[in-house]
């Protein structure tokens, strides 16, 4: 790639992010929009815009978005999303503060230098441009100029491990700022309990648990809550609230066209069959209270029989002391380990109820086959997709699927589909990789969602970071070469690094296109505006319905911070390399941090609340980036044959050496909830009873089932005690 | 070794055994004796014999230990002795059930086999004696009898995982119920605190502790001891008692010289120099009396000092319940690692004070300092011997050491001298090496006792297995085929395969000397005896001297356990390839049982209580011992050529299946303490005073500091609350 059609390339991301920041002020200002834009103020009940819509500066969103505090990210969007900014605020600095020495000291040396001149002039068989001049390439090889890389090199490392240490002191400072808040959180008060041994004889097992744990803990026991089997219950539970939303919808419907039409209206029709689309024609109105009449009985009967008869060797235990719960939660319960064991209890939204009743051996077998599974996904990838693309063919297809026969047989068409196949495959496999780790991750047997996303999102990373990264930078060259590799192993580093500098300028145009169109949409919300207003004209009749259209969703972690650290890994592998990737680098998190500061703030809901558990998967995936960039310049001044090359060993030695320091030093208080934190003073009382309530499941706790039938699957410890 | 010299060494060291029992049962009935046969009984007030001392039958003694339970061992000698005797009965189960099959079963086939005596005929340059026909080496290659060798190779392997499985569950027992004891145990009231951080203006150690746990713990807190630096304080301590004992010695002198010569008997006196060899000659009692009157105040001074001025940033605290103790040695107590680490409280008895006060990180970088260094220490032992004997020929010993050039000038005792320097500085440090190597875990900075003797005692595992076991199978083999395991490293295994074989009759012969001779000593504690008998008749004036000339010390788990375990590697490595061996294992196991289940019962004290931790380190060099095996086994099987053998790749596989089981399941309750263990009700309540006093240092505890002097390194707790 040559100086121009970078430019062009550049130039035209810019123009489109100007044209989405320009839709953006457009659009929001628009009441109509408001759902969209604001939605997270409006959930809140607050004002969507602090000032008037229409007076508002264009650039009002940006002012806001640099004075907020992180404490009103932590008021408004949770510990989690200050964590994600700390993450941002840590990239931005380490590329800003290795920008501010690499560029003035590297460029000139590199620019100044022939090393590429005299190649073209005695091979000319490479295409150089003009920026690869600006990049190691063009120092000559043994150069003493090369000094001033390897200085850069330490340089980096070093800002990196000064910044990574102050950002963990920092989260672990707002971890515990978090816990020891003196809001009561149900999850506080409450461990979670696996494993429950098999009962004995005329015993339940709620009985069992309340025994156990009010021999151990007197005075602080409060009750139990035990797990059990809601499948059928929640079936039940769902097909009630289906009938209740589609009864909702038929009455609004009814009454539109009461106004609209006919003063007396048209009732609304549905059928009964396969997704209203078969079967016999009723009165949508009638069908609906019929149903809803015969399944709240069976639901109550269900309920009643989910708490007697499906209990399950799983528990959650309330405790009326927050140092107490802490406590319990990090001990050795039981002699032997697989009885009885003990983990802080996670929000009561994020439990995974399946989940809960899976054994501690099983669990352990489960994430070993997980781990397999993900590792030959990561490594073999092509071979499922050129699988699936085989059997895609369009020869297969139409002896599959013989009606699309008549569509495929058309000339133009039939081209098209042949030549894209194999590439829609492979689109809709990286379309469906996250929730594939996600549904693996919480086959491991995890209890709660958060810790969920966060195994699935570290997944992600090393699948993005050896496909995208390693594989594009390797690419044919490492097919090319594979027997030289299979005789001398070692030259598979000098082999990435060889490669490095022919695509230094493929993914500055990457980043840039990134940030530019990818924080560009972000900020403008095309896509969710879009399909809103189509929701609202063609489906939604109801409050809920509509309310259910512009809900905004969380950060999605998942994708999110595997796709950053992609960028960090990359930039910080070029930094020395070609810095010219270093500004870009710097850009794509500084207008990340704004315009997701500005998501944050009034756009996005999170769906749980960790207290910041994921810092220690992202520090440890940012300390391998860097290893990975060490290990590469190692192989790239071997490339150039810098005879001080060996001065560069000590560094990956010292990032195990920092990464083992922090692991020991911070992980632990994020692994547990260290007691000094918790024995702070509560506001208030905490309200035991509402504590428990909370985290009954929403298909266990409807009005009817009250408080005397509920006593089955409650502690008789309130009674006793 | 052919098969009359083999018999000759079996038959002397059984005659040996002979005649130390025999001189054992002479000995031990004389009643001047019983100090050194029956202290732990006359320790604990007991009669040495049950029924008089000599009307016993010679072999009493075996029937007194086959009849004693486990409960007795408990009782009398603590749970680590039980601990140690469900080691021997595994070992013994292991090989009584590996040979009960293996024998029948492999002996006729290797020795209707001719293997060996074809190599003879046709190279006739091996000196195969009648025991090897007895071998696997008598096998043909690639015969189908092999299959009878592999098939008992998974026999030990499943017979020693079935044995294991059920030895580390009984264990794991047997800690329970000791630590579910009713009986109040100080230490299980006590957590150690190490990593104070450093105080706040105005804010001693002490006060801060004590407002630290009294937040967390506002219920079950009692008080707390803080660390001191202790040196000055211990030392002018050690010097008052050795006063305090010399002028008990005198006047003992001075009473008996009244007695046996002048009525008015000759004032014993001493020299105020070194070793009281040189200096003035004063009168002992007199000079004694005036010492320890001078050193009286200066203790007093010095302990106030200590307690007010020393104080170290690590402390004991002590909780009312042992369930809260417990529990609050499990959890993170501070948001940083690196402060305010807790963990159990060892014994007071077996506390090293000057270890607790090292920080976190500091103990982290002693702990692989240590490990490098032993690990060096390990593999290169014998480049320091090299050195030292280099260094101790008699030429540079005169030069250092000139006044021995008179003696060593006589010209027998040079050649003796110069032939035998090398093996005594071998023999030296070997004897040096147990004290080196506890020296070294100390430094590790190990807070207890029983602690440092167990990392001791892996370290020296390690140390006897690889150079007295595989430094003597492979020996000089190794070194001349050094060369073809440079070309490939894989033949390792078959180097060590191939001379196995070879070695059978000489670890054989050892396994016999180790347990007629060792064991022999052992009961008929033959050095002991002369030692006390000497220091009676010579040193020893007081009751006290001789209470401490018969003391009996411990079992010593330093050595003994390693070399325990270096005769079960060496006869489960051979347990296949040489069967024979198997019968003198199982001899020594059981011997081994009987005669030590004796010196629990009657000799030994126990210098510490662990309650069984030492256990899992024990599970898992057995563990080693069997991979070690497997691995052998594996590369025998290809030195046979036999064409099944990958059939044996399951089994390392499965062994570190198993090991990773083991410690799953049982790891932590020997690593913490489970909770519904401690919740066990106690036989009276807990006296706080005198569970706290227990942990006061002698040098600290005189009667004459009292309580309110003492205050200064106590809690305010107490008048507080």
């Amino acid at each position: 790639m040559d100086f121009s059609s970078f430019l062009t390339s550049l130039v035209t991301s810019f123009l489109i992010f100007v044209v989405l920041m320009l839709l953006f002020t457009w659009l929001s200002r628009r009441p109509g929009n408001a759902v969209v834009y604001y939605p997270s103020r409006i959930l809140k009940g607050l004002d969507p815009w602090e000032g008037g819509s229409a007076t508002r500066n264009p650039l009002a969103w940006m002012r806001e978005a640099f004075s907020s505090t992180e404490q009103d990210i932590v008021n408004i969007s949770g510990v989690d999303s200050a964590v994600y900014f700390v993450f941002l605020g840590t990239a931005f600095g380490i590329l800003l503060l290795s920008g501010v020495v690499l560029l003035p000291l590297l460029l000139p040396i590199a620019a100044t230098d022939d090393s590429i001149k005299r190649a073209q002039d005695t091979t000319s068989n490479g295409t150089f441009g003009e920026l690869d001049k600006l990049a190691m390439g063009n120092v000559r090889k043994r150069s003493s100029r090369l000094w001033a890389f390897l200085i850069s090199t330490y340089w980096v490392s070093f800002v990196s491990y000064y910044l990574l240490w102050k950002a963990y002191l920092h989260v672990s400072r707002l971890r515990a700022n978090a816990l020891m808040s003196p809001e009561v959180r149900p999850e506080q008060f409450a461990i979670l309990v696996r494993d429950v041994p098999s009962v004995t004889e005329g015993q339940t097992i709620k009985e069992q648990v309340d025994s156990y744990f009010k021999d151990i803990y007197p005075q602080s026991y409060y009750r139990s809550l035990i797990a059990t089997d809601n499948k059928k219950v929640n079936k039940i539970y769902e097909e009630l609230e289906g009938f209740k939303k589609k009864l909702a919808h038929a009455e609004a419907v009814y009454a539109e066209s009461k106004k609209s039409g006919k003063p007396e209206g048209s009732r609304p029709t549905t059928r009964t069959g396969f997704l209203g689309l078969v079967g016999k024609k009723v009165d949508s109105i009638e069908y609906c209270n019929e149903k809803i009449n015969e399944l709240i009985p069976k639901l109550e009967a269900e309920q009643k029989g989910t708490l007697r008869e499906k209990q399950q060797p799983a528990a959650l235990v309330f405790f009326t002391s927050r140092v107490t719960a802490a406590c319990a939660s990090q001990s050795l319960h039981a002699q032997m380990v697989d009885k009885w064991m003990v983990s802080e209890a996670p929000e009561p939204r994020q439990l995974i109820w399946p989940n809960l009743k899976i054994k501690f051996f099983q669990r352990q077998i489960r994430q070993y086959v997980v781990y397999v599974i993900v590792a030959l996904t990561i490594f073999f990838y092509m071979i499922p997709i050129g699988f699936i693309s085989a059997l895609t063919t369009l020869d297969n297809l139409k002896k599959i699927l013989p009606f699309i026969k008549p569509v495929v047989n058309i000339a133009v068409l039939k081209t098209v589909l042949e030549a894209y196949l194999p590439q829609i495959a492979l689109i809709i496999f990286l379309a469906l990789l996250p929730s594939l780790l996600l549904f693996l991750s919480k086959q491991e047997g995890i209890p709660s969602e958060s810790h969920a996303v966060r195994a699935a999102s570290g997944k992600y990373f090393y699948f993005t970071v050896l496909n995208v990264f390693i594989g594009v930078t390797v690419g044919g060259t490492l097919f090319q070469s594979f027997k030289s590799i299979e005789k001398h192993p070692n030259s598979i580093v000098s082999t990435l690094a060889n490669s490095l500098p022919g695509n230094a300028t493929f993914f500055l145009t990457f980043v840039a296109l990134k940030f530019f169109v990818g924080y560009g949409l972000e900020l403008s919300r095309l896509v969710p505006l879009i399909i809103f207003h189509l929701k609202r004209k063609y489906l939604c009749k109801t409050e809920a319905e509509l309310k259910e259209a512009w809900s905004p969703g969380d950060f999605g972690y998942t994708t999110r911070i595997p796709s950053d650290m992609l960028v960090i890994t990359v930039v910080l592998c070029y930094s020395v390399i070609a810095p010219l990737i270093i500004p870009f680098g710097v850009v794509y998190f500084g207008l990340g941090w704004l315009v997701l500061r500005n998501q944050a703030l009034k756009v996005y809901v999170p769906s749980f609340e960790s207290q910041g558990r994921m810092w220690p998967h992202i520090h440890i995936r940012i300390m391998a980036s860097l290893l990975l960039y060490q290990v590469t310049m190692l192989g790239y001044f071997g490339v150039k044959e810098f005879f001080y090359m060996p001065l560069l060993i000590p560094l990956p030695i010292l990032s195990l050496l920092f990464a083992y320091v922090c692991a020991k030093k911070f992980y632990r208080s994020f692994a547990d909830t260290a007691l000094e934190v918790t024995s702070k003073e509560l506001k208030e009382t905490p309200n035991m009873e509402q504590i428990f309530r909370s985290f009954i499941p929403p298909s266990l706790s409807s009005e009817k089932v009250d408080e005397d039938q509920y006593e089955d699957a409650l502690s008789q410890a309130s009674r006793v005690g």
